[in-house]
């Protein structure tokens, strides 16, 4: 029999989720019947979006249940398997995060190739977090020719890609993060002008330091002054590709928006909100430049690493911290 | 001599415009010279937009100046013409409102062909706001079949005609505005649910109270509380035009924005400002449809008229208390 210890959300967070919202148990998996495929999870991610999934209300997709393991992205290693698509010692992708070891149907499961990346790539640069990148850079914002691109959350999973789709295609590159050390990876992969928003006092001015002319292009991953700053830089026809507004995910009194949102009027800026989810007809495209800016060396990528599945709590809650540099990932093999 | 009354800009307003801010002048008006065409305004419009040009800031139109008088939409007659494209009596737009004659060159007047309209109209249904109208609901918002539509400001110049151009085109449509006078002049325009703001302690609320599944489209001409509640009662892939904040041009500290802008990224809502005049290839168009919807009783309009150029600062104060229904004119002559 095996056995696997799992994460599971025993109440709901106010604000800045605890600990003590999550508990670590071990459960028997089952021998794997007709179909099914027994894996054992080698990475699990985790991503901000996971915060919305705590609350008990509708999004896009369904709140975790109390009292149950969480879901998320994890690459695992088949170890038995009752479905013919699947072999043993196979590198897999799913939704079973949260968790050592699962058993489910292999319609549940996508074989990994990986193509010579390391397989947890599959759930940063080459995964969800890289598509999203993609997606919002050149379908939400439509990034054309001579834009000038601002990306918030520069140093992390998504904007990192961001920044760097963006330097690979020829264009000017702001990207903000907080702290040195990430400022200074921003550097490393050819941004043009990077911002320590925790040392600025007006971040618009930072901004407009890096791109006396404006914006062309934002990439929010973080919502709040960013955005309002982003508003203020912005150029006529600006394009806002709404991912991600981490810093409103914890708040207990709705934040207050944009104060210059008025702005919009007269410079004639577009703001999309998107899920990547929803533009999954562009990942064969991504996985194609996606492989080959990594083989020229255009694209590189960061990782921040917890081992053990009773550390993924607090690899979540560093999200909410900024304490990751890259992917924040959990090792669990 | 022909003289002129004109109203001048004589301080900038801190919120709030005040009469003092204004100024009646008197000024001789010289005889047309050679390309000159002499004017004389029979109608002024008095828009919101004209606020931001009383502020001394860099936007997509010049602030006006101190001291000079303020420029606007005007119909007029002419009265006497040095260029050949002119003659005596024609009905011609131009930007030189304000004033009651002017001489200007005939390059800047718009020869007028009223096809049975009454001139005033083209200062409101079939000029610039109706134009905003089309512009925003048809191109920005991509108003599609099966949409349904929410306007704020729904009584005034431009939300009348978006309300009539949707009720035209056959979707379901709720309309905002305020006070018992607006909703019912609502009805008779056949807005589906009109929701009087002024009485509604939940706006999102009543908003979904008339659309039970959600808006698709949402005609913005308010911002604030307006703009939060359509963010609620927006559907998955939802679209902002957003033409107008006027309940925040007044704001002498900066008006918190929406607080719950996040909805945007799991509703994937697109939001975009826009300025009727980069949008000036779709005039012919407009007219054309436009003259037809009018011509078959598909829309209609209201004005409230504020009689002498003494009172064109009076009308102008009136749209931040929505004294208008419909249309805000002045009559000149």
């Amino acid at each position: 029999m095996t056995t696997s210890r799992e994460i599971r959300l025993i109440s709901r967070p106010t604000g800045m989720p605890a600990p003590e919202n999550f508990e670590l148990a071990t459960v028997d998996v089952p021998e794997p019947g007709a179909g099914e495929v027994l894996v054992r999870n080698l990475w699990m991610t985790v991503d901000p979006y996971m915060r919305g999934r705590m609350n008990d209300v509708k999004s896009y997709v369904p709140p975790f249940r109390l009292g149950e393991a969480m879901e998320g992205g994890a690459v695992g290693r088949v170890e038995a398997s009752n479905d013919p698509a699947f072999q043993q010692g196979d590198l897999v992708l799913s939704m079973k995060g949260w968790r050592e070891a699962f058993v489910a149907p292999g319609g549940q499961l996508e074989k990994l190739d990986t193509q010579g990346l390391p397989p947890q790539a599959f759930l940063g640069v080459a995964g969800m977090p890289g598509l999203t990148a993609y997606v919002g850079l050149l379908r939400i914002a439509a990034l054309k020719e001579g834009d000038v691109v601002f990306v918030s959350g520069a140093a992390g999973a998504v904007g990192s890609v961001v920044c760097q789709i963006a330097k690979a295609k020829g264009h000017k590159v702001v990207g903000s993060a907080g702290g040195a050390e990430k400022v200074a990876f921003l550097k490393e992969i050819g941004v043009d002008h990077a911002v320590d928003y925790k040392a600025e006092p007006n971040l618009a001015k930072a901004v407009l330091a890096g791109a006396p002319d404006g914006i062309d292009v934002y990439f929010d991953n973080v919502g709040g002054e960013h955005l309002e700053a982003a508003l203020t830089a912005a150029r006529f026809k600006a394009r806002f590709a709404i991912c991600g507004m981490i810093s409103q995910y914890n708040a207990t009194e709705p934040p207050a928006g944009p104060r210059n949102l008025a702005l919009m009027i007269g410079k004639n800026i577009r703001m999309e909100g998107f899920i990547v989810s929803f533009n999954a007809d562009m990942k064969a495209d991504f996985v194609r430049d996606l492989s080959q800016w990594v083989s020229e060396g255009k694209v590189t990528w960061r990782e921040t690493v917890k081992e053990g599945i009773e550390q993924a709590p607090d690899a979540f809650l560093g999200l909410f911290s900024g304490e990751n540099l890259g992917k924040m990932l959990v090792k669990l093999a």
